[in-house]
């Protein structure tokens, strides 16, 4: 019998924490019209500072949640990456300067949470804040865990603001929770989850402030490394500029109590090591140090992502590591973006509970590699620069070598899934330029019907969706277009995978995926209607690969794509990535694919 | 002494009439934090239907006003223009389809004046509905007409939807008054102002519908001659699309009245006109005709566009036209974009009254070529196809040639301002490419401090400033150096209009002008910092003609705008049209051209 004052609720997800990770997982599940809720201790959202930079991979999933637009409009955007060396008259120099593997911005993260509020806002959802979770269990009864539509997750909830004698706990029955509750995380705590990795951890201080200065690279970010210690400047929004710099031990921590000691190091002396370092340039704040801190942060990854699959952790709580490479809060959105589509299907009965551990898999491989990284990153960076005295020093060329090798790496691009349920790797060969198990790439193609320039990966939106891209080859040819008609046929097959897992009175092509055809060849020699119906349900569902009418856009997509004449048939995951790969006259291997993890409708 | 019931009040400027042309100017005004009131009749906006098209220029100048993104949010592009003629099988067909001259976007009035009512309410404006005005009274005293303070224009205006009793009579003193009160203007007709042109009206049918329908060019502009009439095909946001016909006298007219009978002809007869005219290709409306009209429609010019320089009309009150080449409210969009400017700068005490009659010169003119290409397309329009029997028809050829000579007529691009004031077209020669007297054609460059790509035509918003565009020229080179340094000298003269001009207690460039300097060169090789202090107020302030880091947008700035090595100084107005060109040798140029209608703050 429930304790009096106790009020028992059910709720689909519970998302314990509203940082980045969790906010991207509310607002993904918000979005497919998931029963969520999502809760944080703090009162008030953060404002400004913290984590801020926004991988290219990143921008690509804002744009995919509709978000882009207001990302790109509120933030800074960084194209160029400047190294410094220390140079003969004990001050930094630099010779080179890199593109950026990909556009990045830079946005405090207090607008990046903004960014989601204000979206899942619009979806009826909010953070329930000054809330903390104070148990969880986990029923340990298989028939209920193997059931998707059981609650067997209990946890316990305090409000800490409400009035005295006022009810103030809560038993939320979940069907699924999310930890995203930092590198503290309770939930991983509660559920044993060790940390592997290196006890060793790096001290890191950070400034933010509008410079008065002349230094050539203030608007690019820079890695600089001195005689006086390593840094890293990146610029921000509104003239702002942000400062990281790696401390020594001996300069911040109390030797008495082993802690971060905030009273030898403040943002007088922050900003005197900054200056130090940046030396011959003029780094001097016009309005004072707007934000700083200090932090300690190992490299560390959790040995589990999930307890059977009905609890998971995400962001901070399974992976720590350095700020250099920008990658913590993109890694922790992009983990609940991985995370989110797959509740959502296995809650919609579309797909079968074990495509959820998927997600370990997956995100628990990047995030080791994500750490191995940081590691050899770090050691480069925190390493002295080679100079005559000292040979064994980090020389410019490594230093170079290990940001071009790592482009794909920071920039998010690169990541890459093993094969799984929903990461078949066969066929490869039919389109080598789309990586299966990575992220479908942006190209401009043209449409059909009105020549209109189009970025494919606005075709693929995170709507919980498998989008069918029908690379129909060179339609022009009349025996492809033979092919094609055939690869029609097969589609529409009842055994098919677009009619056996239809929506109960809903065409194949609207309901649980989107098919869009592709064709190679020239707008002027292609019409419209000469495609068969079935792939034009709608005008705007064919596109083709050719330049737009003021020649600015598109063009070469399937040479870019590595796609042949014949064509190729390619399935993208709702979360964008690419799942499988088939020929047009095997639509059949797709049926496999989509068998081995989706069902059908009860 | 005041008649009881009736209150007097002051207002800068009073616009009559809101549609597209009273609320850009409403708008621009509300922006340049103009006092300005703007009354209508009607006491609801339009909703859907009427005028639709937006020109590649238009979108430009919405852009400037910062409401570009909204517009190509809502709006459906158009890319294309595909021409049908007869066959010879009395259906029609098409073998080309041309590329437009810029993209163009349809959206349907209503959504078009929401743009502007949502942007002019944010900054505090807007529309007192059901008022009209009874009458207008320009005072005659020369004093009071040549003193920019004054409020030489008195308007009485009523309420219409007040209870009975209550005070309905205002009279407006106002210093400027727009008659932007369409083809019947109120305003024109007080004051007298004749229409020039042709006694014969044409009789036009428009239809809005969602067609099922398997014409190959229904997502682009289409052109249909047929042997059973013309029309025009457009497609609309939301699938839809709108079918403009010309239609005979007979059809419509009611021989007894004179007048449009719309019992003659309504929207099953206008399907059925276009059907017929659209054969063999089906046009089903798959949700009724969601919008209709008749209209008769002259081609006339306004003799006057002002009386005084005091009471202006824009808009359809001055020029009326077939909707063929989509110019009506383009062009009436324009005028009001022409005008607020000027208006704005008299207001504030920067520009002389003489500014003001730079609008009716520089609009009528363009009016009058206006009303000479929709004559000729028009006849081309109706008049019947060439076909073996009757060879005086007009040929497709004759049709096409027409279309392609005028592209940069229907896109508003091409339109060019003859010399005036604030036209002045010495040095042409500098910058071949950038047309004196027409508007600054976009061109993307990148920025010397971050290599982020810049759309050059964003650094020119609609703001009240005239844009100083330095070319450097060729940077790196030591002596194109020197010529630079050597400018920037010149610029710091307290004579020359940077400074002459400049707002008391701001600096030269943070007042009535905006400079951006623009160098030849490669990103690599020029560092921001070598630029003279003087032309980097901010970091964003210079940029390089070069391709940007991902090398899709950029380079050849220079060789499209025909400027050489030795660089150029380009004046564009706030209107975003290029003013004046002048040599870095020679800044006194451009002291001449703001001395002919710019004031000293007094």
């Amino acid at each position: 019998m429930p304790v009096p004052n106790v009020r028992h609720s059910e709720v689909d997800v519970l998302i314990i924490g509203a940082g980045p990770a969790g906010l991207m997982c509310a607002n993904a599940l918000a979005n497919a019209r998931v029963n969520v809720r999502i809760i944080d201790k703090r009162a008030v959202k953060v404002a400004t500072g913290q984590a801020d930079g926004i991988s290219p991979r990143t921008i690509e999933v804002f744009q995919s949640y509709g978000l882009g637009e207001r990302l790109l409009r509120e933030s800074c955007e960084v194209h160029l990456a400047a190294f410094y060396n220390p140079n003969s008259t004990g001050g930094i120099e630099t010779n080179k300067v890199f593109r950026l593997n990909g556009v990045e911005v830079a946005l405090h993260q207090g607008a990046i949470e903004s960014i989601f509020l204000d979206s899942m806002k619009e979806l009826g959802v909010e953070v329930e804040r000054s809330t903390i979770p104070t148990s969880i269990e986990l029923s340990t009864d298989e028939n209920e865990l193997t059931d998707p539509s059981s609650h067997p997750v209990r946890v316990a909830l305090q409000r800490l603001d409400l009035p005295e004698g006022e009810s103030k706990e809560e038993i939320v029955h979940a069907k699924f929770v999310l930890g995203a509750d930092g590198a503290h995380s309770w939930v991983r705590k509660t559920f044993d989850i060790s940390m592997d990795g290196e006890q060793s951890d790096f001290i890191w201080g950070v400034l933010d402030m509008v410079p008065e200065t002349d230094f050539p690279d203030v608007r690019n970010k820079s890695l600089i490394h001195s005689n006086y210690g390593s840094c890293l400047v990146v610029p921000r929004e509104a003239d702002r500029v942000r400062i990281y710099m790696q401390l020594a031990d001996e300069d911040v921590i109390n030797p008495e109590t082993g802690r971060v000691d905030k009273d030898k190091m403040g943002p007088e002396q922050l900003l005197k090591v900054a200056q130090k370092s940046l030396h011959p340039y003029r780094f001097i704040p016009t309005n004072g140090i707007s934000w700083w801190t200090l932090y300690i942060i190992g490299q560390r990854v959790a040995s589990k992502f999930s307890i059977k699959d009905r609890v998971f952790i995400a962001g901070d709580a399974c992976h720590t590591h350095s700020p250099k490479a920008g990658q913590g809060m993109n890694a922790s959105m992009n983990d609940a973006h991985n995370l989110a589509w797959k509740i959502a299907l296995v809650l919609r009965g579309w797909a079968d509970m074990s495509l959820l551990s998927t997600y370990e898999s997956e995100r628990r491989k990047y995030a080791q590699e994500l750490i191995a990284f940081d590691k050899m990153y770090s050691t480069l960076f925190s390493g002295k620069p080679m100079t005559e005295q000292n040979r064994d020093g980090v020389s410019h060329e490594q230093f170079l070598k290990a940001f071009q090798m790592f482009g794909g790496f920071t920039s998010g691009i690169g990541v890459h899934y093993s094969p799984s349920v929903v990461v078949n790797d066969s066929n490869q060969e039919l389109a080598s330029g789309l990586v299966i198990g990575q992220r479908f790439p942006p190209q401009k193609f043209i449409r059909a019907a009105d020549a209109c320039p189009i970025e494919i990966q606005d075709l693929l939106p995170s709507d919980s969706r498998f989008k069918l891209l029908v690379f129909a080859g060179k339609f022009g040819d009349p025996a492809q277009q033979a092919r094609v008609e055939s690869m029609v046929k097969d589609m529409q097959r009842p055994e098919c995978f677009l009619n056996r897992y239809a929506m109960p009175g809903k065409s194949s092509t609207d309901s649980r995926f989107d098919v869009f055809t592709v064709s190679q060849g020239r707008k002027d020699d292609i019409q419209f209607m000469q495609f068969p119906a079935f792939l034009r349900p709608h005008w705007s569902k064919v596109l083709i690969d050719d330049i737009d009418v003021t020649g600015s856009f598109g063009g070469n997509g399937y040479s870019r794509y590595g796609i042949g004449p014949q064509g190729a048939l390619v399935v993208v995951r709702p979360d964008g990535y690419v799942g499988a790969i088939a020929s047009l006259d095997n639509v059949e291997e797709l049926d496999t694919y989509f068998a081995s993890f989706m069902k059908t409708s009860s």
